[in-house]
């Protein structure tokens, strides 16, 4: 019901649009080859989250104003709605391409799939579990949740105990709490909640996880993954990037109860999407032009150039081994309990003994290199947090991460020297 | 009630979010003189929005990425915080700077000043009325409206007389409406709101007005100005920018019933506005780091440099009255009534007899110039509008309205022995 009158405005609308025409020369193709664009220098960003941005992607953010509704940018938009498609691998998915922070992904889960008073089950991994709840229960859901002890995943047995004590509108997780570098297994949850409970739909917390860690959305039965560009993706933050199942989709369709947000509500978004990616313009609200083609640039390297996005998960797989071995190696422990269920995009560390973050932090800094200090409450003060997504992670001759593990190790040199002194 | 719990949390964060250190060198500074940064050829972008950016506020926008919680970057964003309140002439204010478009404004005022059932007075002036009054209703605002007629504004008696009629939490207007290039008196209806219920609170929509056209926020007694990064300031879309005066922070303090949005909670926001203006950070969703150091940049010439803000109004006027003589010695009618009511910042106006968008749009695009079409429901296919906002309006060394004036005339030539022929 809502949809439909939504569409009709929608259908409007792309008429009118369709008036501002104008013939702007293609700039993102000359914008590809070698850009003339080199980034400022800086000290290297390797927190877990917004991470390094290459100059390609840059100087994409640096294009001229361009209309929203015109032939150029219209199929910039429709691209990037068609490859989030291929890097979750969710080939029937209905992306939506949002101005705002990841933070909004949790708005539309929220707004859109849930019904006052329905039943959530929130599996906790960290800080961003606690925040998803708080925005769920915003928007008047029933939230029930099962909070991993610090650095542990939710069991496979305790998901499977709730599940056959209640039924849920919709379970979430977090893939990768970026306040604890845990890990959760996304193809086992989305399989388990199909067996046990088919009718429940999946939300797959994806900030710090698209793009750096294996996804496959339609595979694993996940129904929603929500994300931003500011982390794997490799874009600078502003855009909030969910991919949602035609299941989510009907039952968005479906609801009784009208959509509880104005700026988050499918209802005027989801027309929206269908027509920049048929080929036509619609208006809401106003895209983030320039961040769509800084999105647009980073996405087709991700699905067009080499490495494949196969070869990326590897990547990160990789690099997060270097990260972790040098920190096995200097002493640091993880704060994730089991190996398997580390992030490959980030690593969070304790601090050796005695040693506090102004020890570390700082001196870090003074060579150049910035990472995160701790976020979740129960041990923040007692670890760090180090990002190793996209360029970092994938481009080797940048030597980011060699540049990581030396830096940590003089910096945990001198920080002790200096307590023994 | 809200807030407390919210400010304790943020100071929590921002005791976190401290031990993300960061010396990253303050590359604004250096960005700042003659940048080597030019953008790429282009036609020329005159819709009323986005609009032309320049050169160094494009520069900003290719930012090398930043910690959103590093020393460099706090200063940065306390200080557009420092500069909207300038922009608006309202020094006691609360800014609001969030990542998302300018209808995210709409939402920041529904969620967080209206509680379910209250009576809300909209002044409609064309489209963007419509759709802030069916956002208000989504947060379960009593919308009452009064619609002026195509072209025309709401009169002062007709507001007078609904003031005296009933009682409203609050009275919004749109100060231009993009669709017919009306400008509402925004002087007047402060004031007078004022006179008649001194407790309502007055709501401006400034997306298309703010540093376009003289606003005096609170001399004028306007309690909300809400706007967006890409007209008058003259930034690329993704930023909602909102003022809110005391009185309406105080009305939010006071709210009996939960605040209806998670993301634009000003319950999450304002103790993050309010720590990064004291220099410390504090987290509820990653700020659009690099949209914020071009909003900086601008923000910085149009508060520091020469023409001052009050020139620039002046130089947006004399921008205006250049279009419309133009468009008058042309032959093509204005869509404001009133040249009174006329924006300052755009123009609209009606097609000659027996010509439509098709004949002039594709022909002035030819000419590498982009316009935009009708919006307005009642007259979309009988007009069109051109935008002379920020640089445009501002650098006559850019000669951008020559080009308009000279395009125009040429294209409606064309357009007019074309049908003759």
């Amino acid at each position: 019901m809502l949809p439909a009158r939504s569409s009709l405005r929608s259908f409007t609308r792309s008429v009118l649009s369709s008036f501002s025409f104008s013939a702007q020369r293609p700039l993102s193709s000359a914008m590809s080859a070698s850009p003339p664009f080199h980034q400022e220098p800086h000290k290297l960003l390797v927190i877990p989250g917004p991470i390094e941005v290459s100059d390609d992607v840059l100087y994409a953010n640096a294009h001229p104003a361009m209309s929203h509704v015109s032939p150029e940018f219209i199929p910039i938009l429709g691209d990037c709605i068609r490859m989030t498609r291929e890097v979750l691998l969710a080939p029937t998915s209905q992306p939506f391409l949002i101005s705002g922070s990841g933070t909004l992904g949790w708005d539309q889960v929220a707004a859109n799939l849930v019904e006052p008073g329905e039943d959530v089950l929130v599996l906790k991994t960290g800080f961003f579990g606690d925040s998803f709840e708080d925005c769920l229960t915003v928007y008047g859901a029933n939230v029930h949740h099962i909070t991993a002890p610090v650095g542990d995943v939710v069991s496979q047995a305790d998901i499977a105990k709730a599940l056959k004590e209640r039924k849920y509108k919709i379970v979430t997780f977090t893939h990768v709490d970026t306040s604890t570098g845990v890990l959760s297994d996304a193809k086992m949850i989305g399989h388990l909640v199909k067996e046990l409970s088919p009718e429940t739909l999946v939300v797959l917390d994806g900030v710090c996880s698209v793009a750096s860690e294996e996804i496959r959305q339609e595979e694993w039965n996940i129904d929603v993954v929500l994300s931003a560009s500011q982390k794997g993706l490799g874009v600078p933050p502003g855009l909030s990037i969910l991919s949602a199942s035609q299941k989510a989709i009907k039952v968005f369709q479906e609801r009784k109860t009208p959509v509880t947000s104005y700026y988050a509500s499918w209802q005027k978004w989801l027309p929206v999407m269908q027509a920049y990616e048929k080929g036509t313009a619609a208006y809401f609200a106003t895209p983030p032009v320039n961040l769509v083609y800084a999105l647009h640039k980073s996405l087709s390297i991700i699905t067009k150039e080499s490495p494949t996005l196969v070869e990326r998960w590897k990547l990160h797989s990789e690099a997060s081994a270097k990260v972790k071995d040098a920190c096995a190696a200097l002493g640091l422990k993880q704060v994730p309990v089991n190996p398997e269920n580390a992030a490959n995009g980030m690593t969070a560390v304790y601090f050796p003994e005695g040693i506090t973050a102004g020890d570390v932090i700082p001196r870090l800094s003074q060579l150049d290199v910035v990472v995160a200090g701790g976020l979740h409450k129960d041990i923040k003060d007692k670890y760090f947090r180090i990002g190793h997504m996209g360029v970092t992670a994938v481009e080797h001759q940048r030597g980011d991460l060699e540049k990581i593990i030396s830096s940590l190790g003089s910096a945990l040199k001198d920080a002790q020297a200096a307590k023994n002194s």
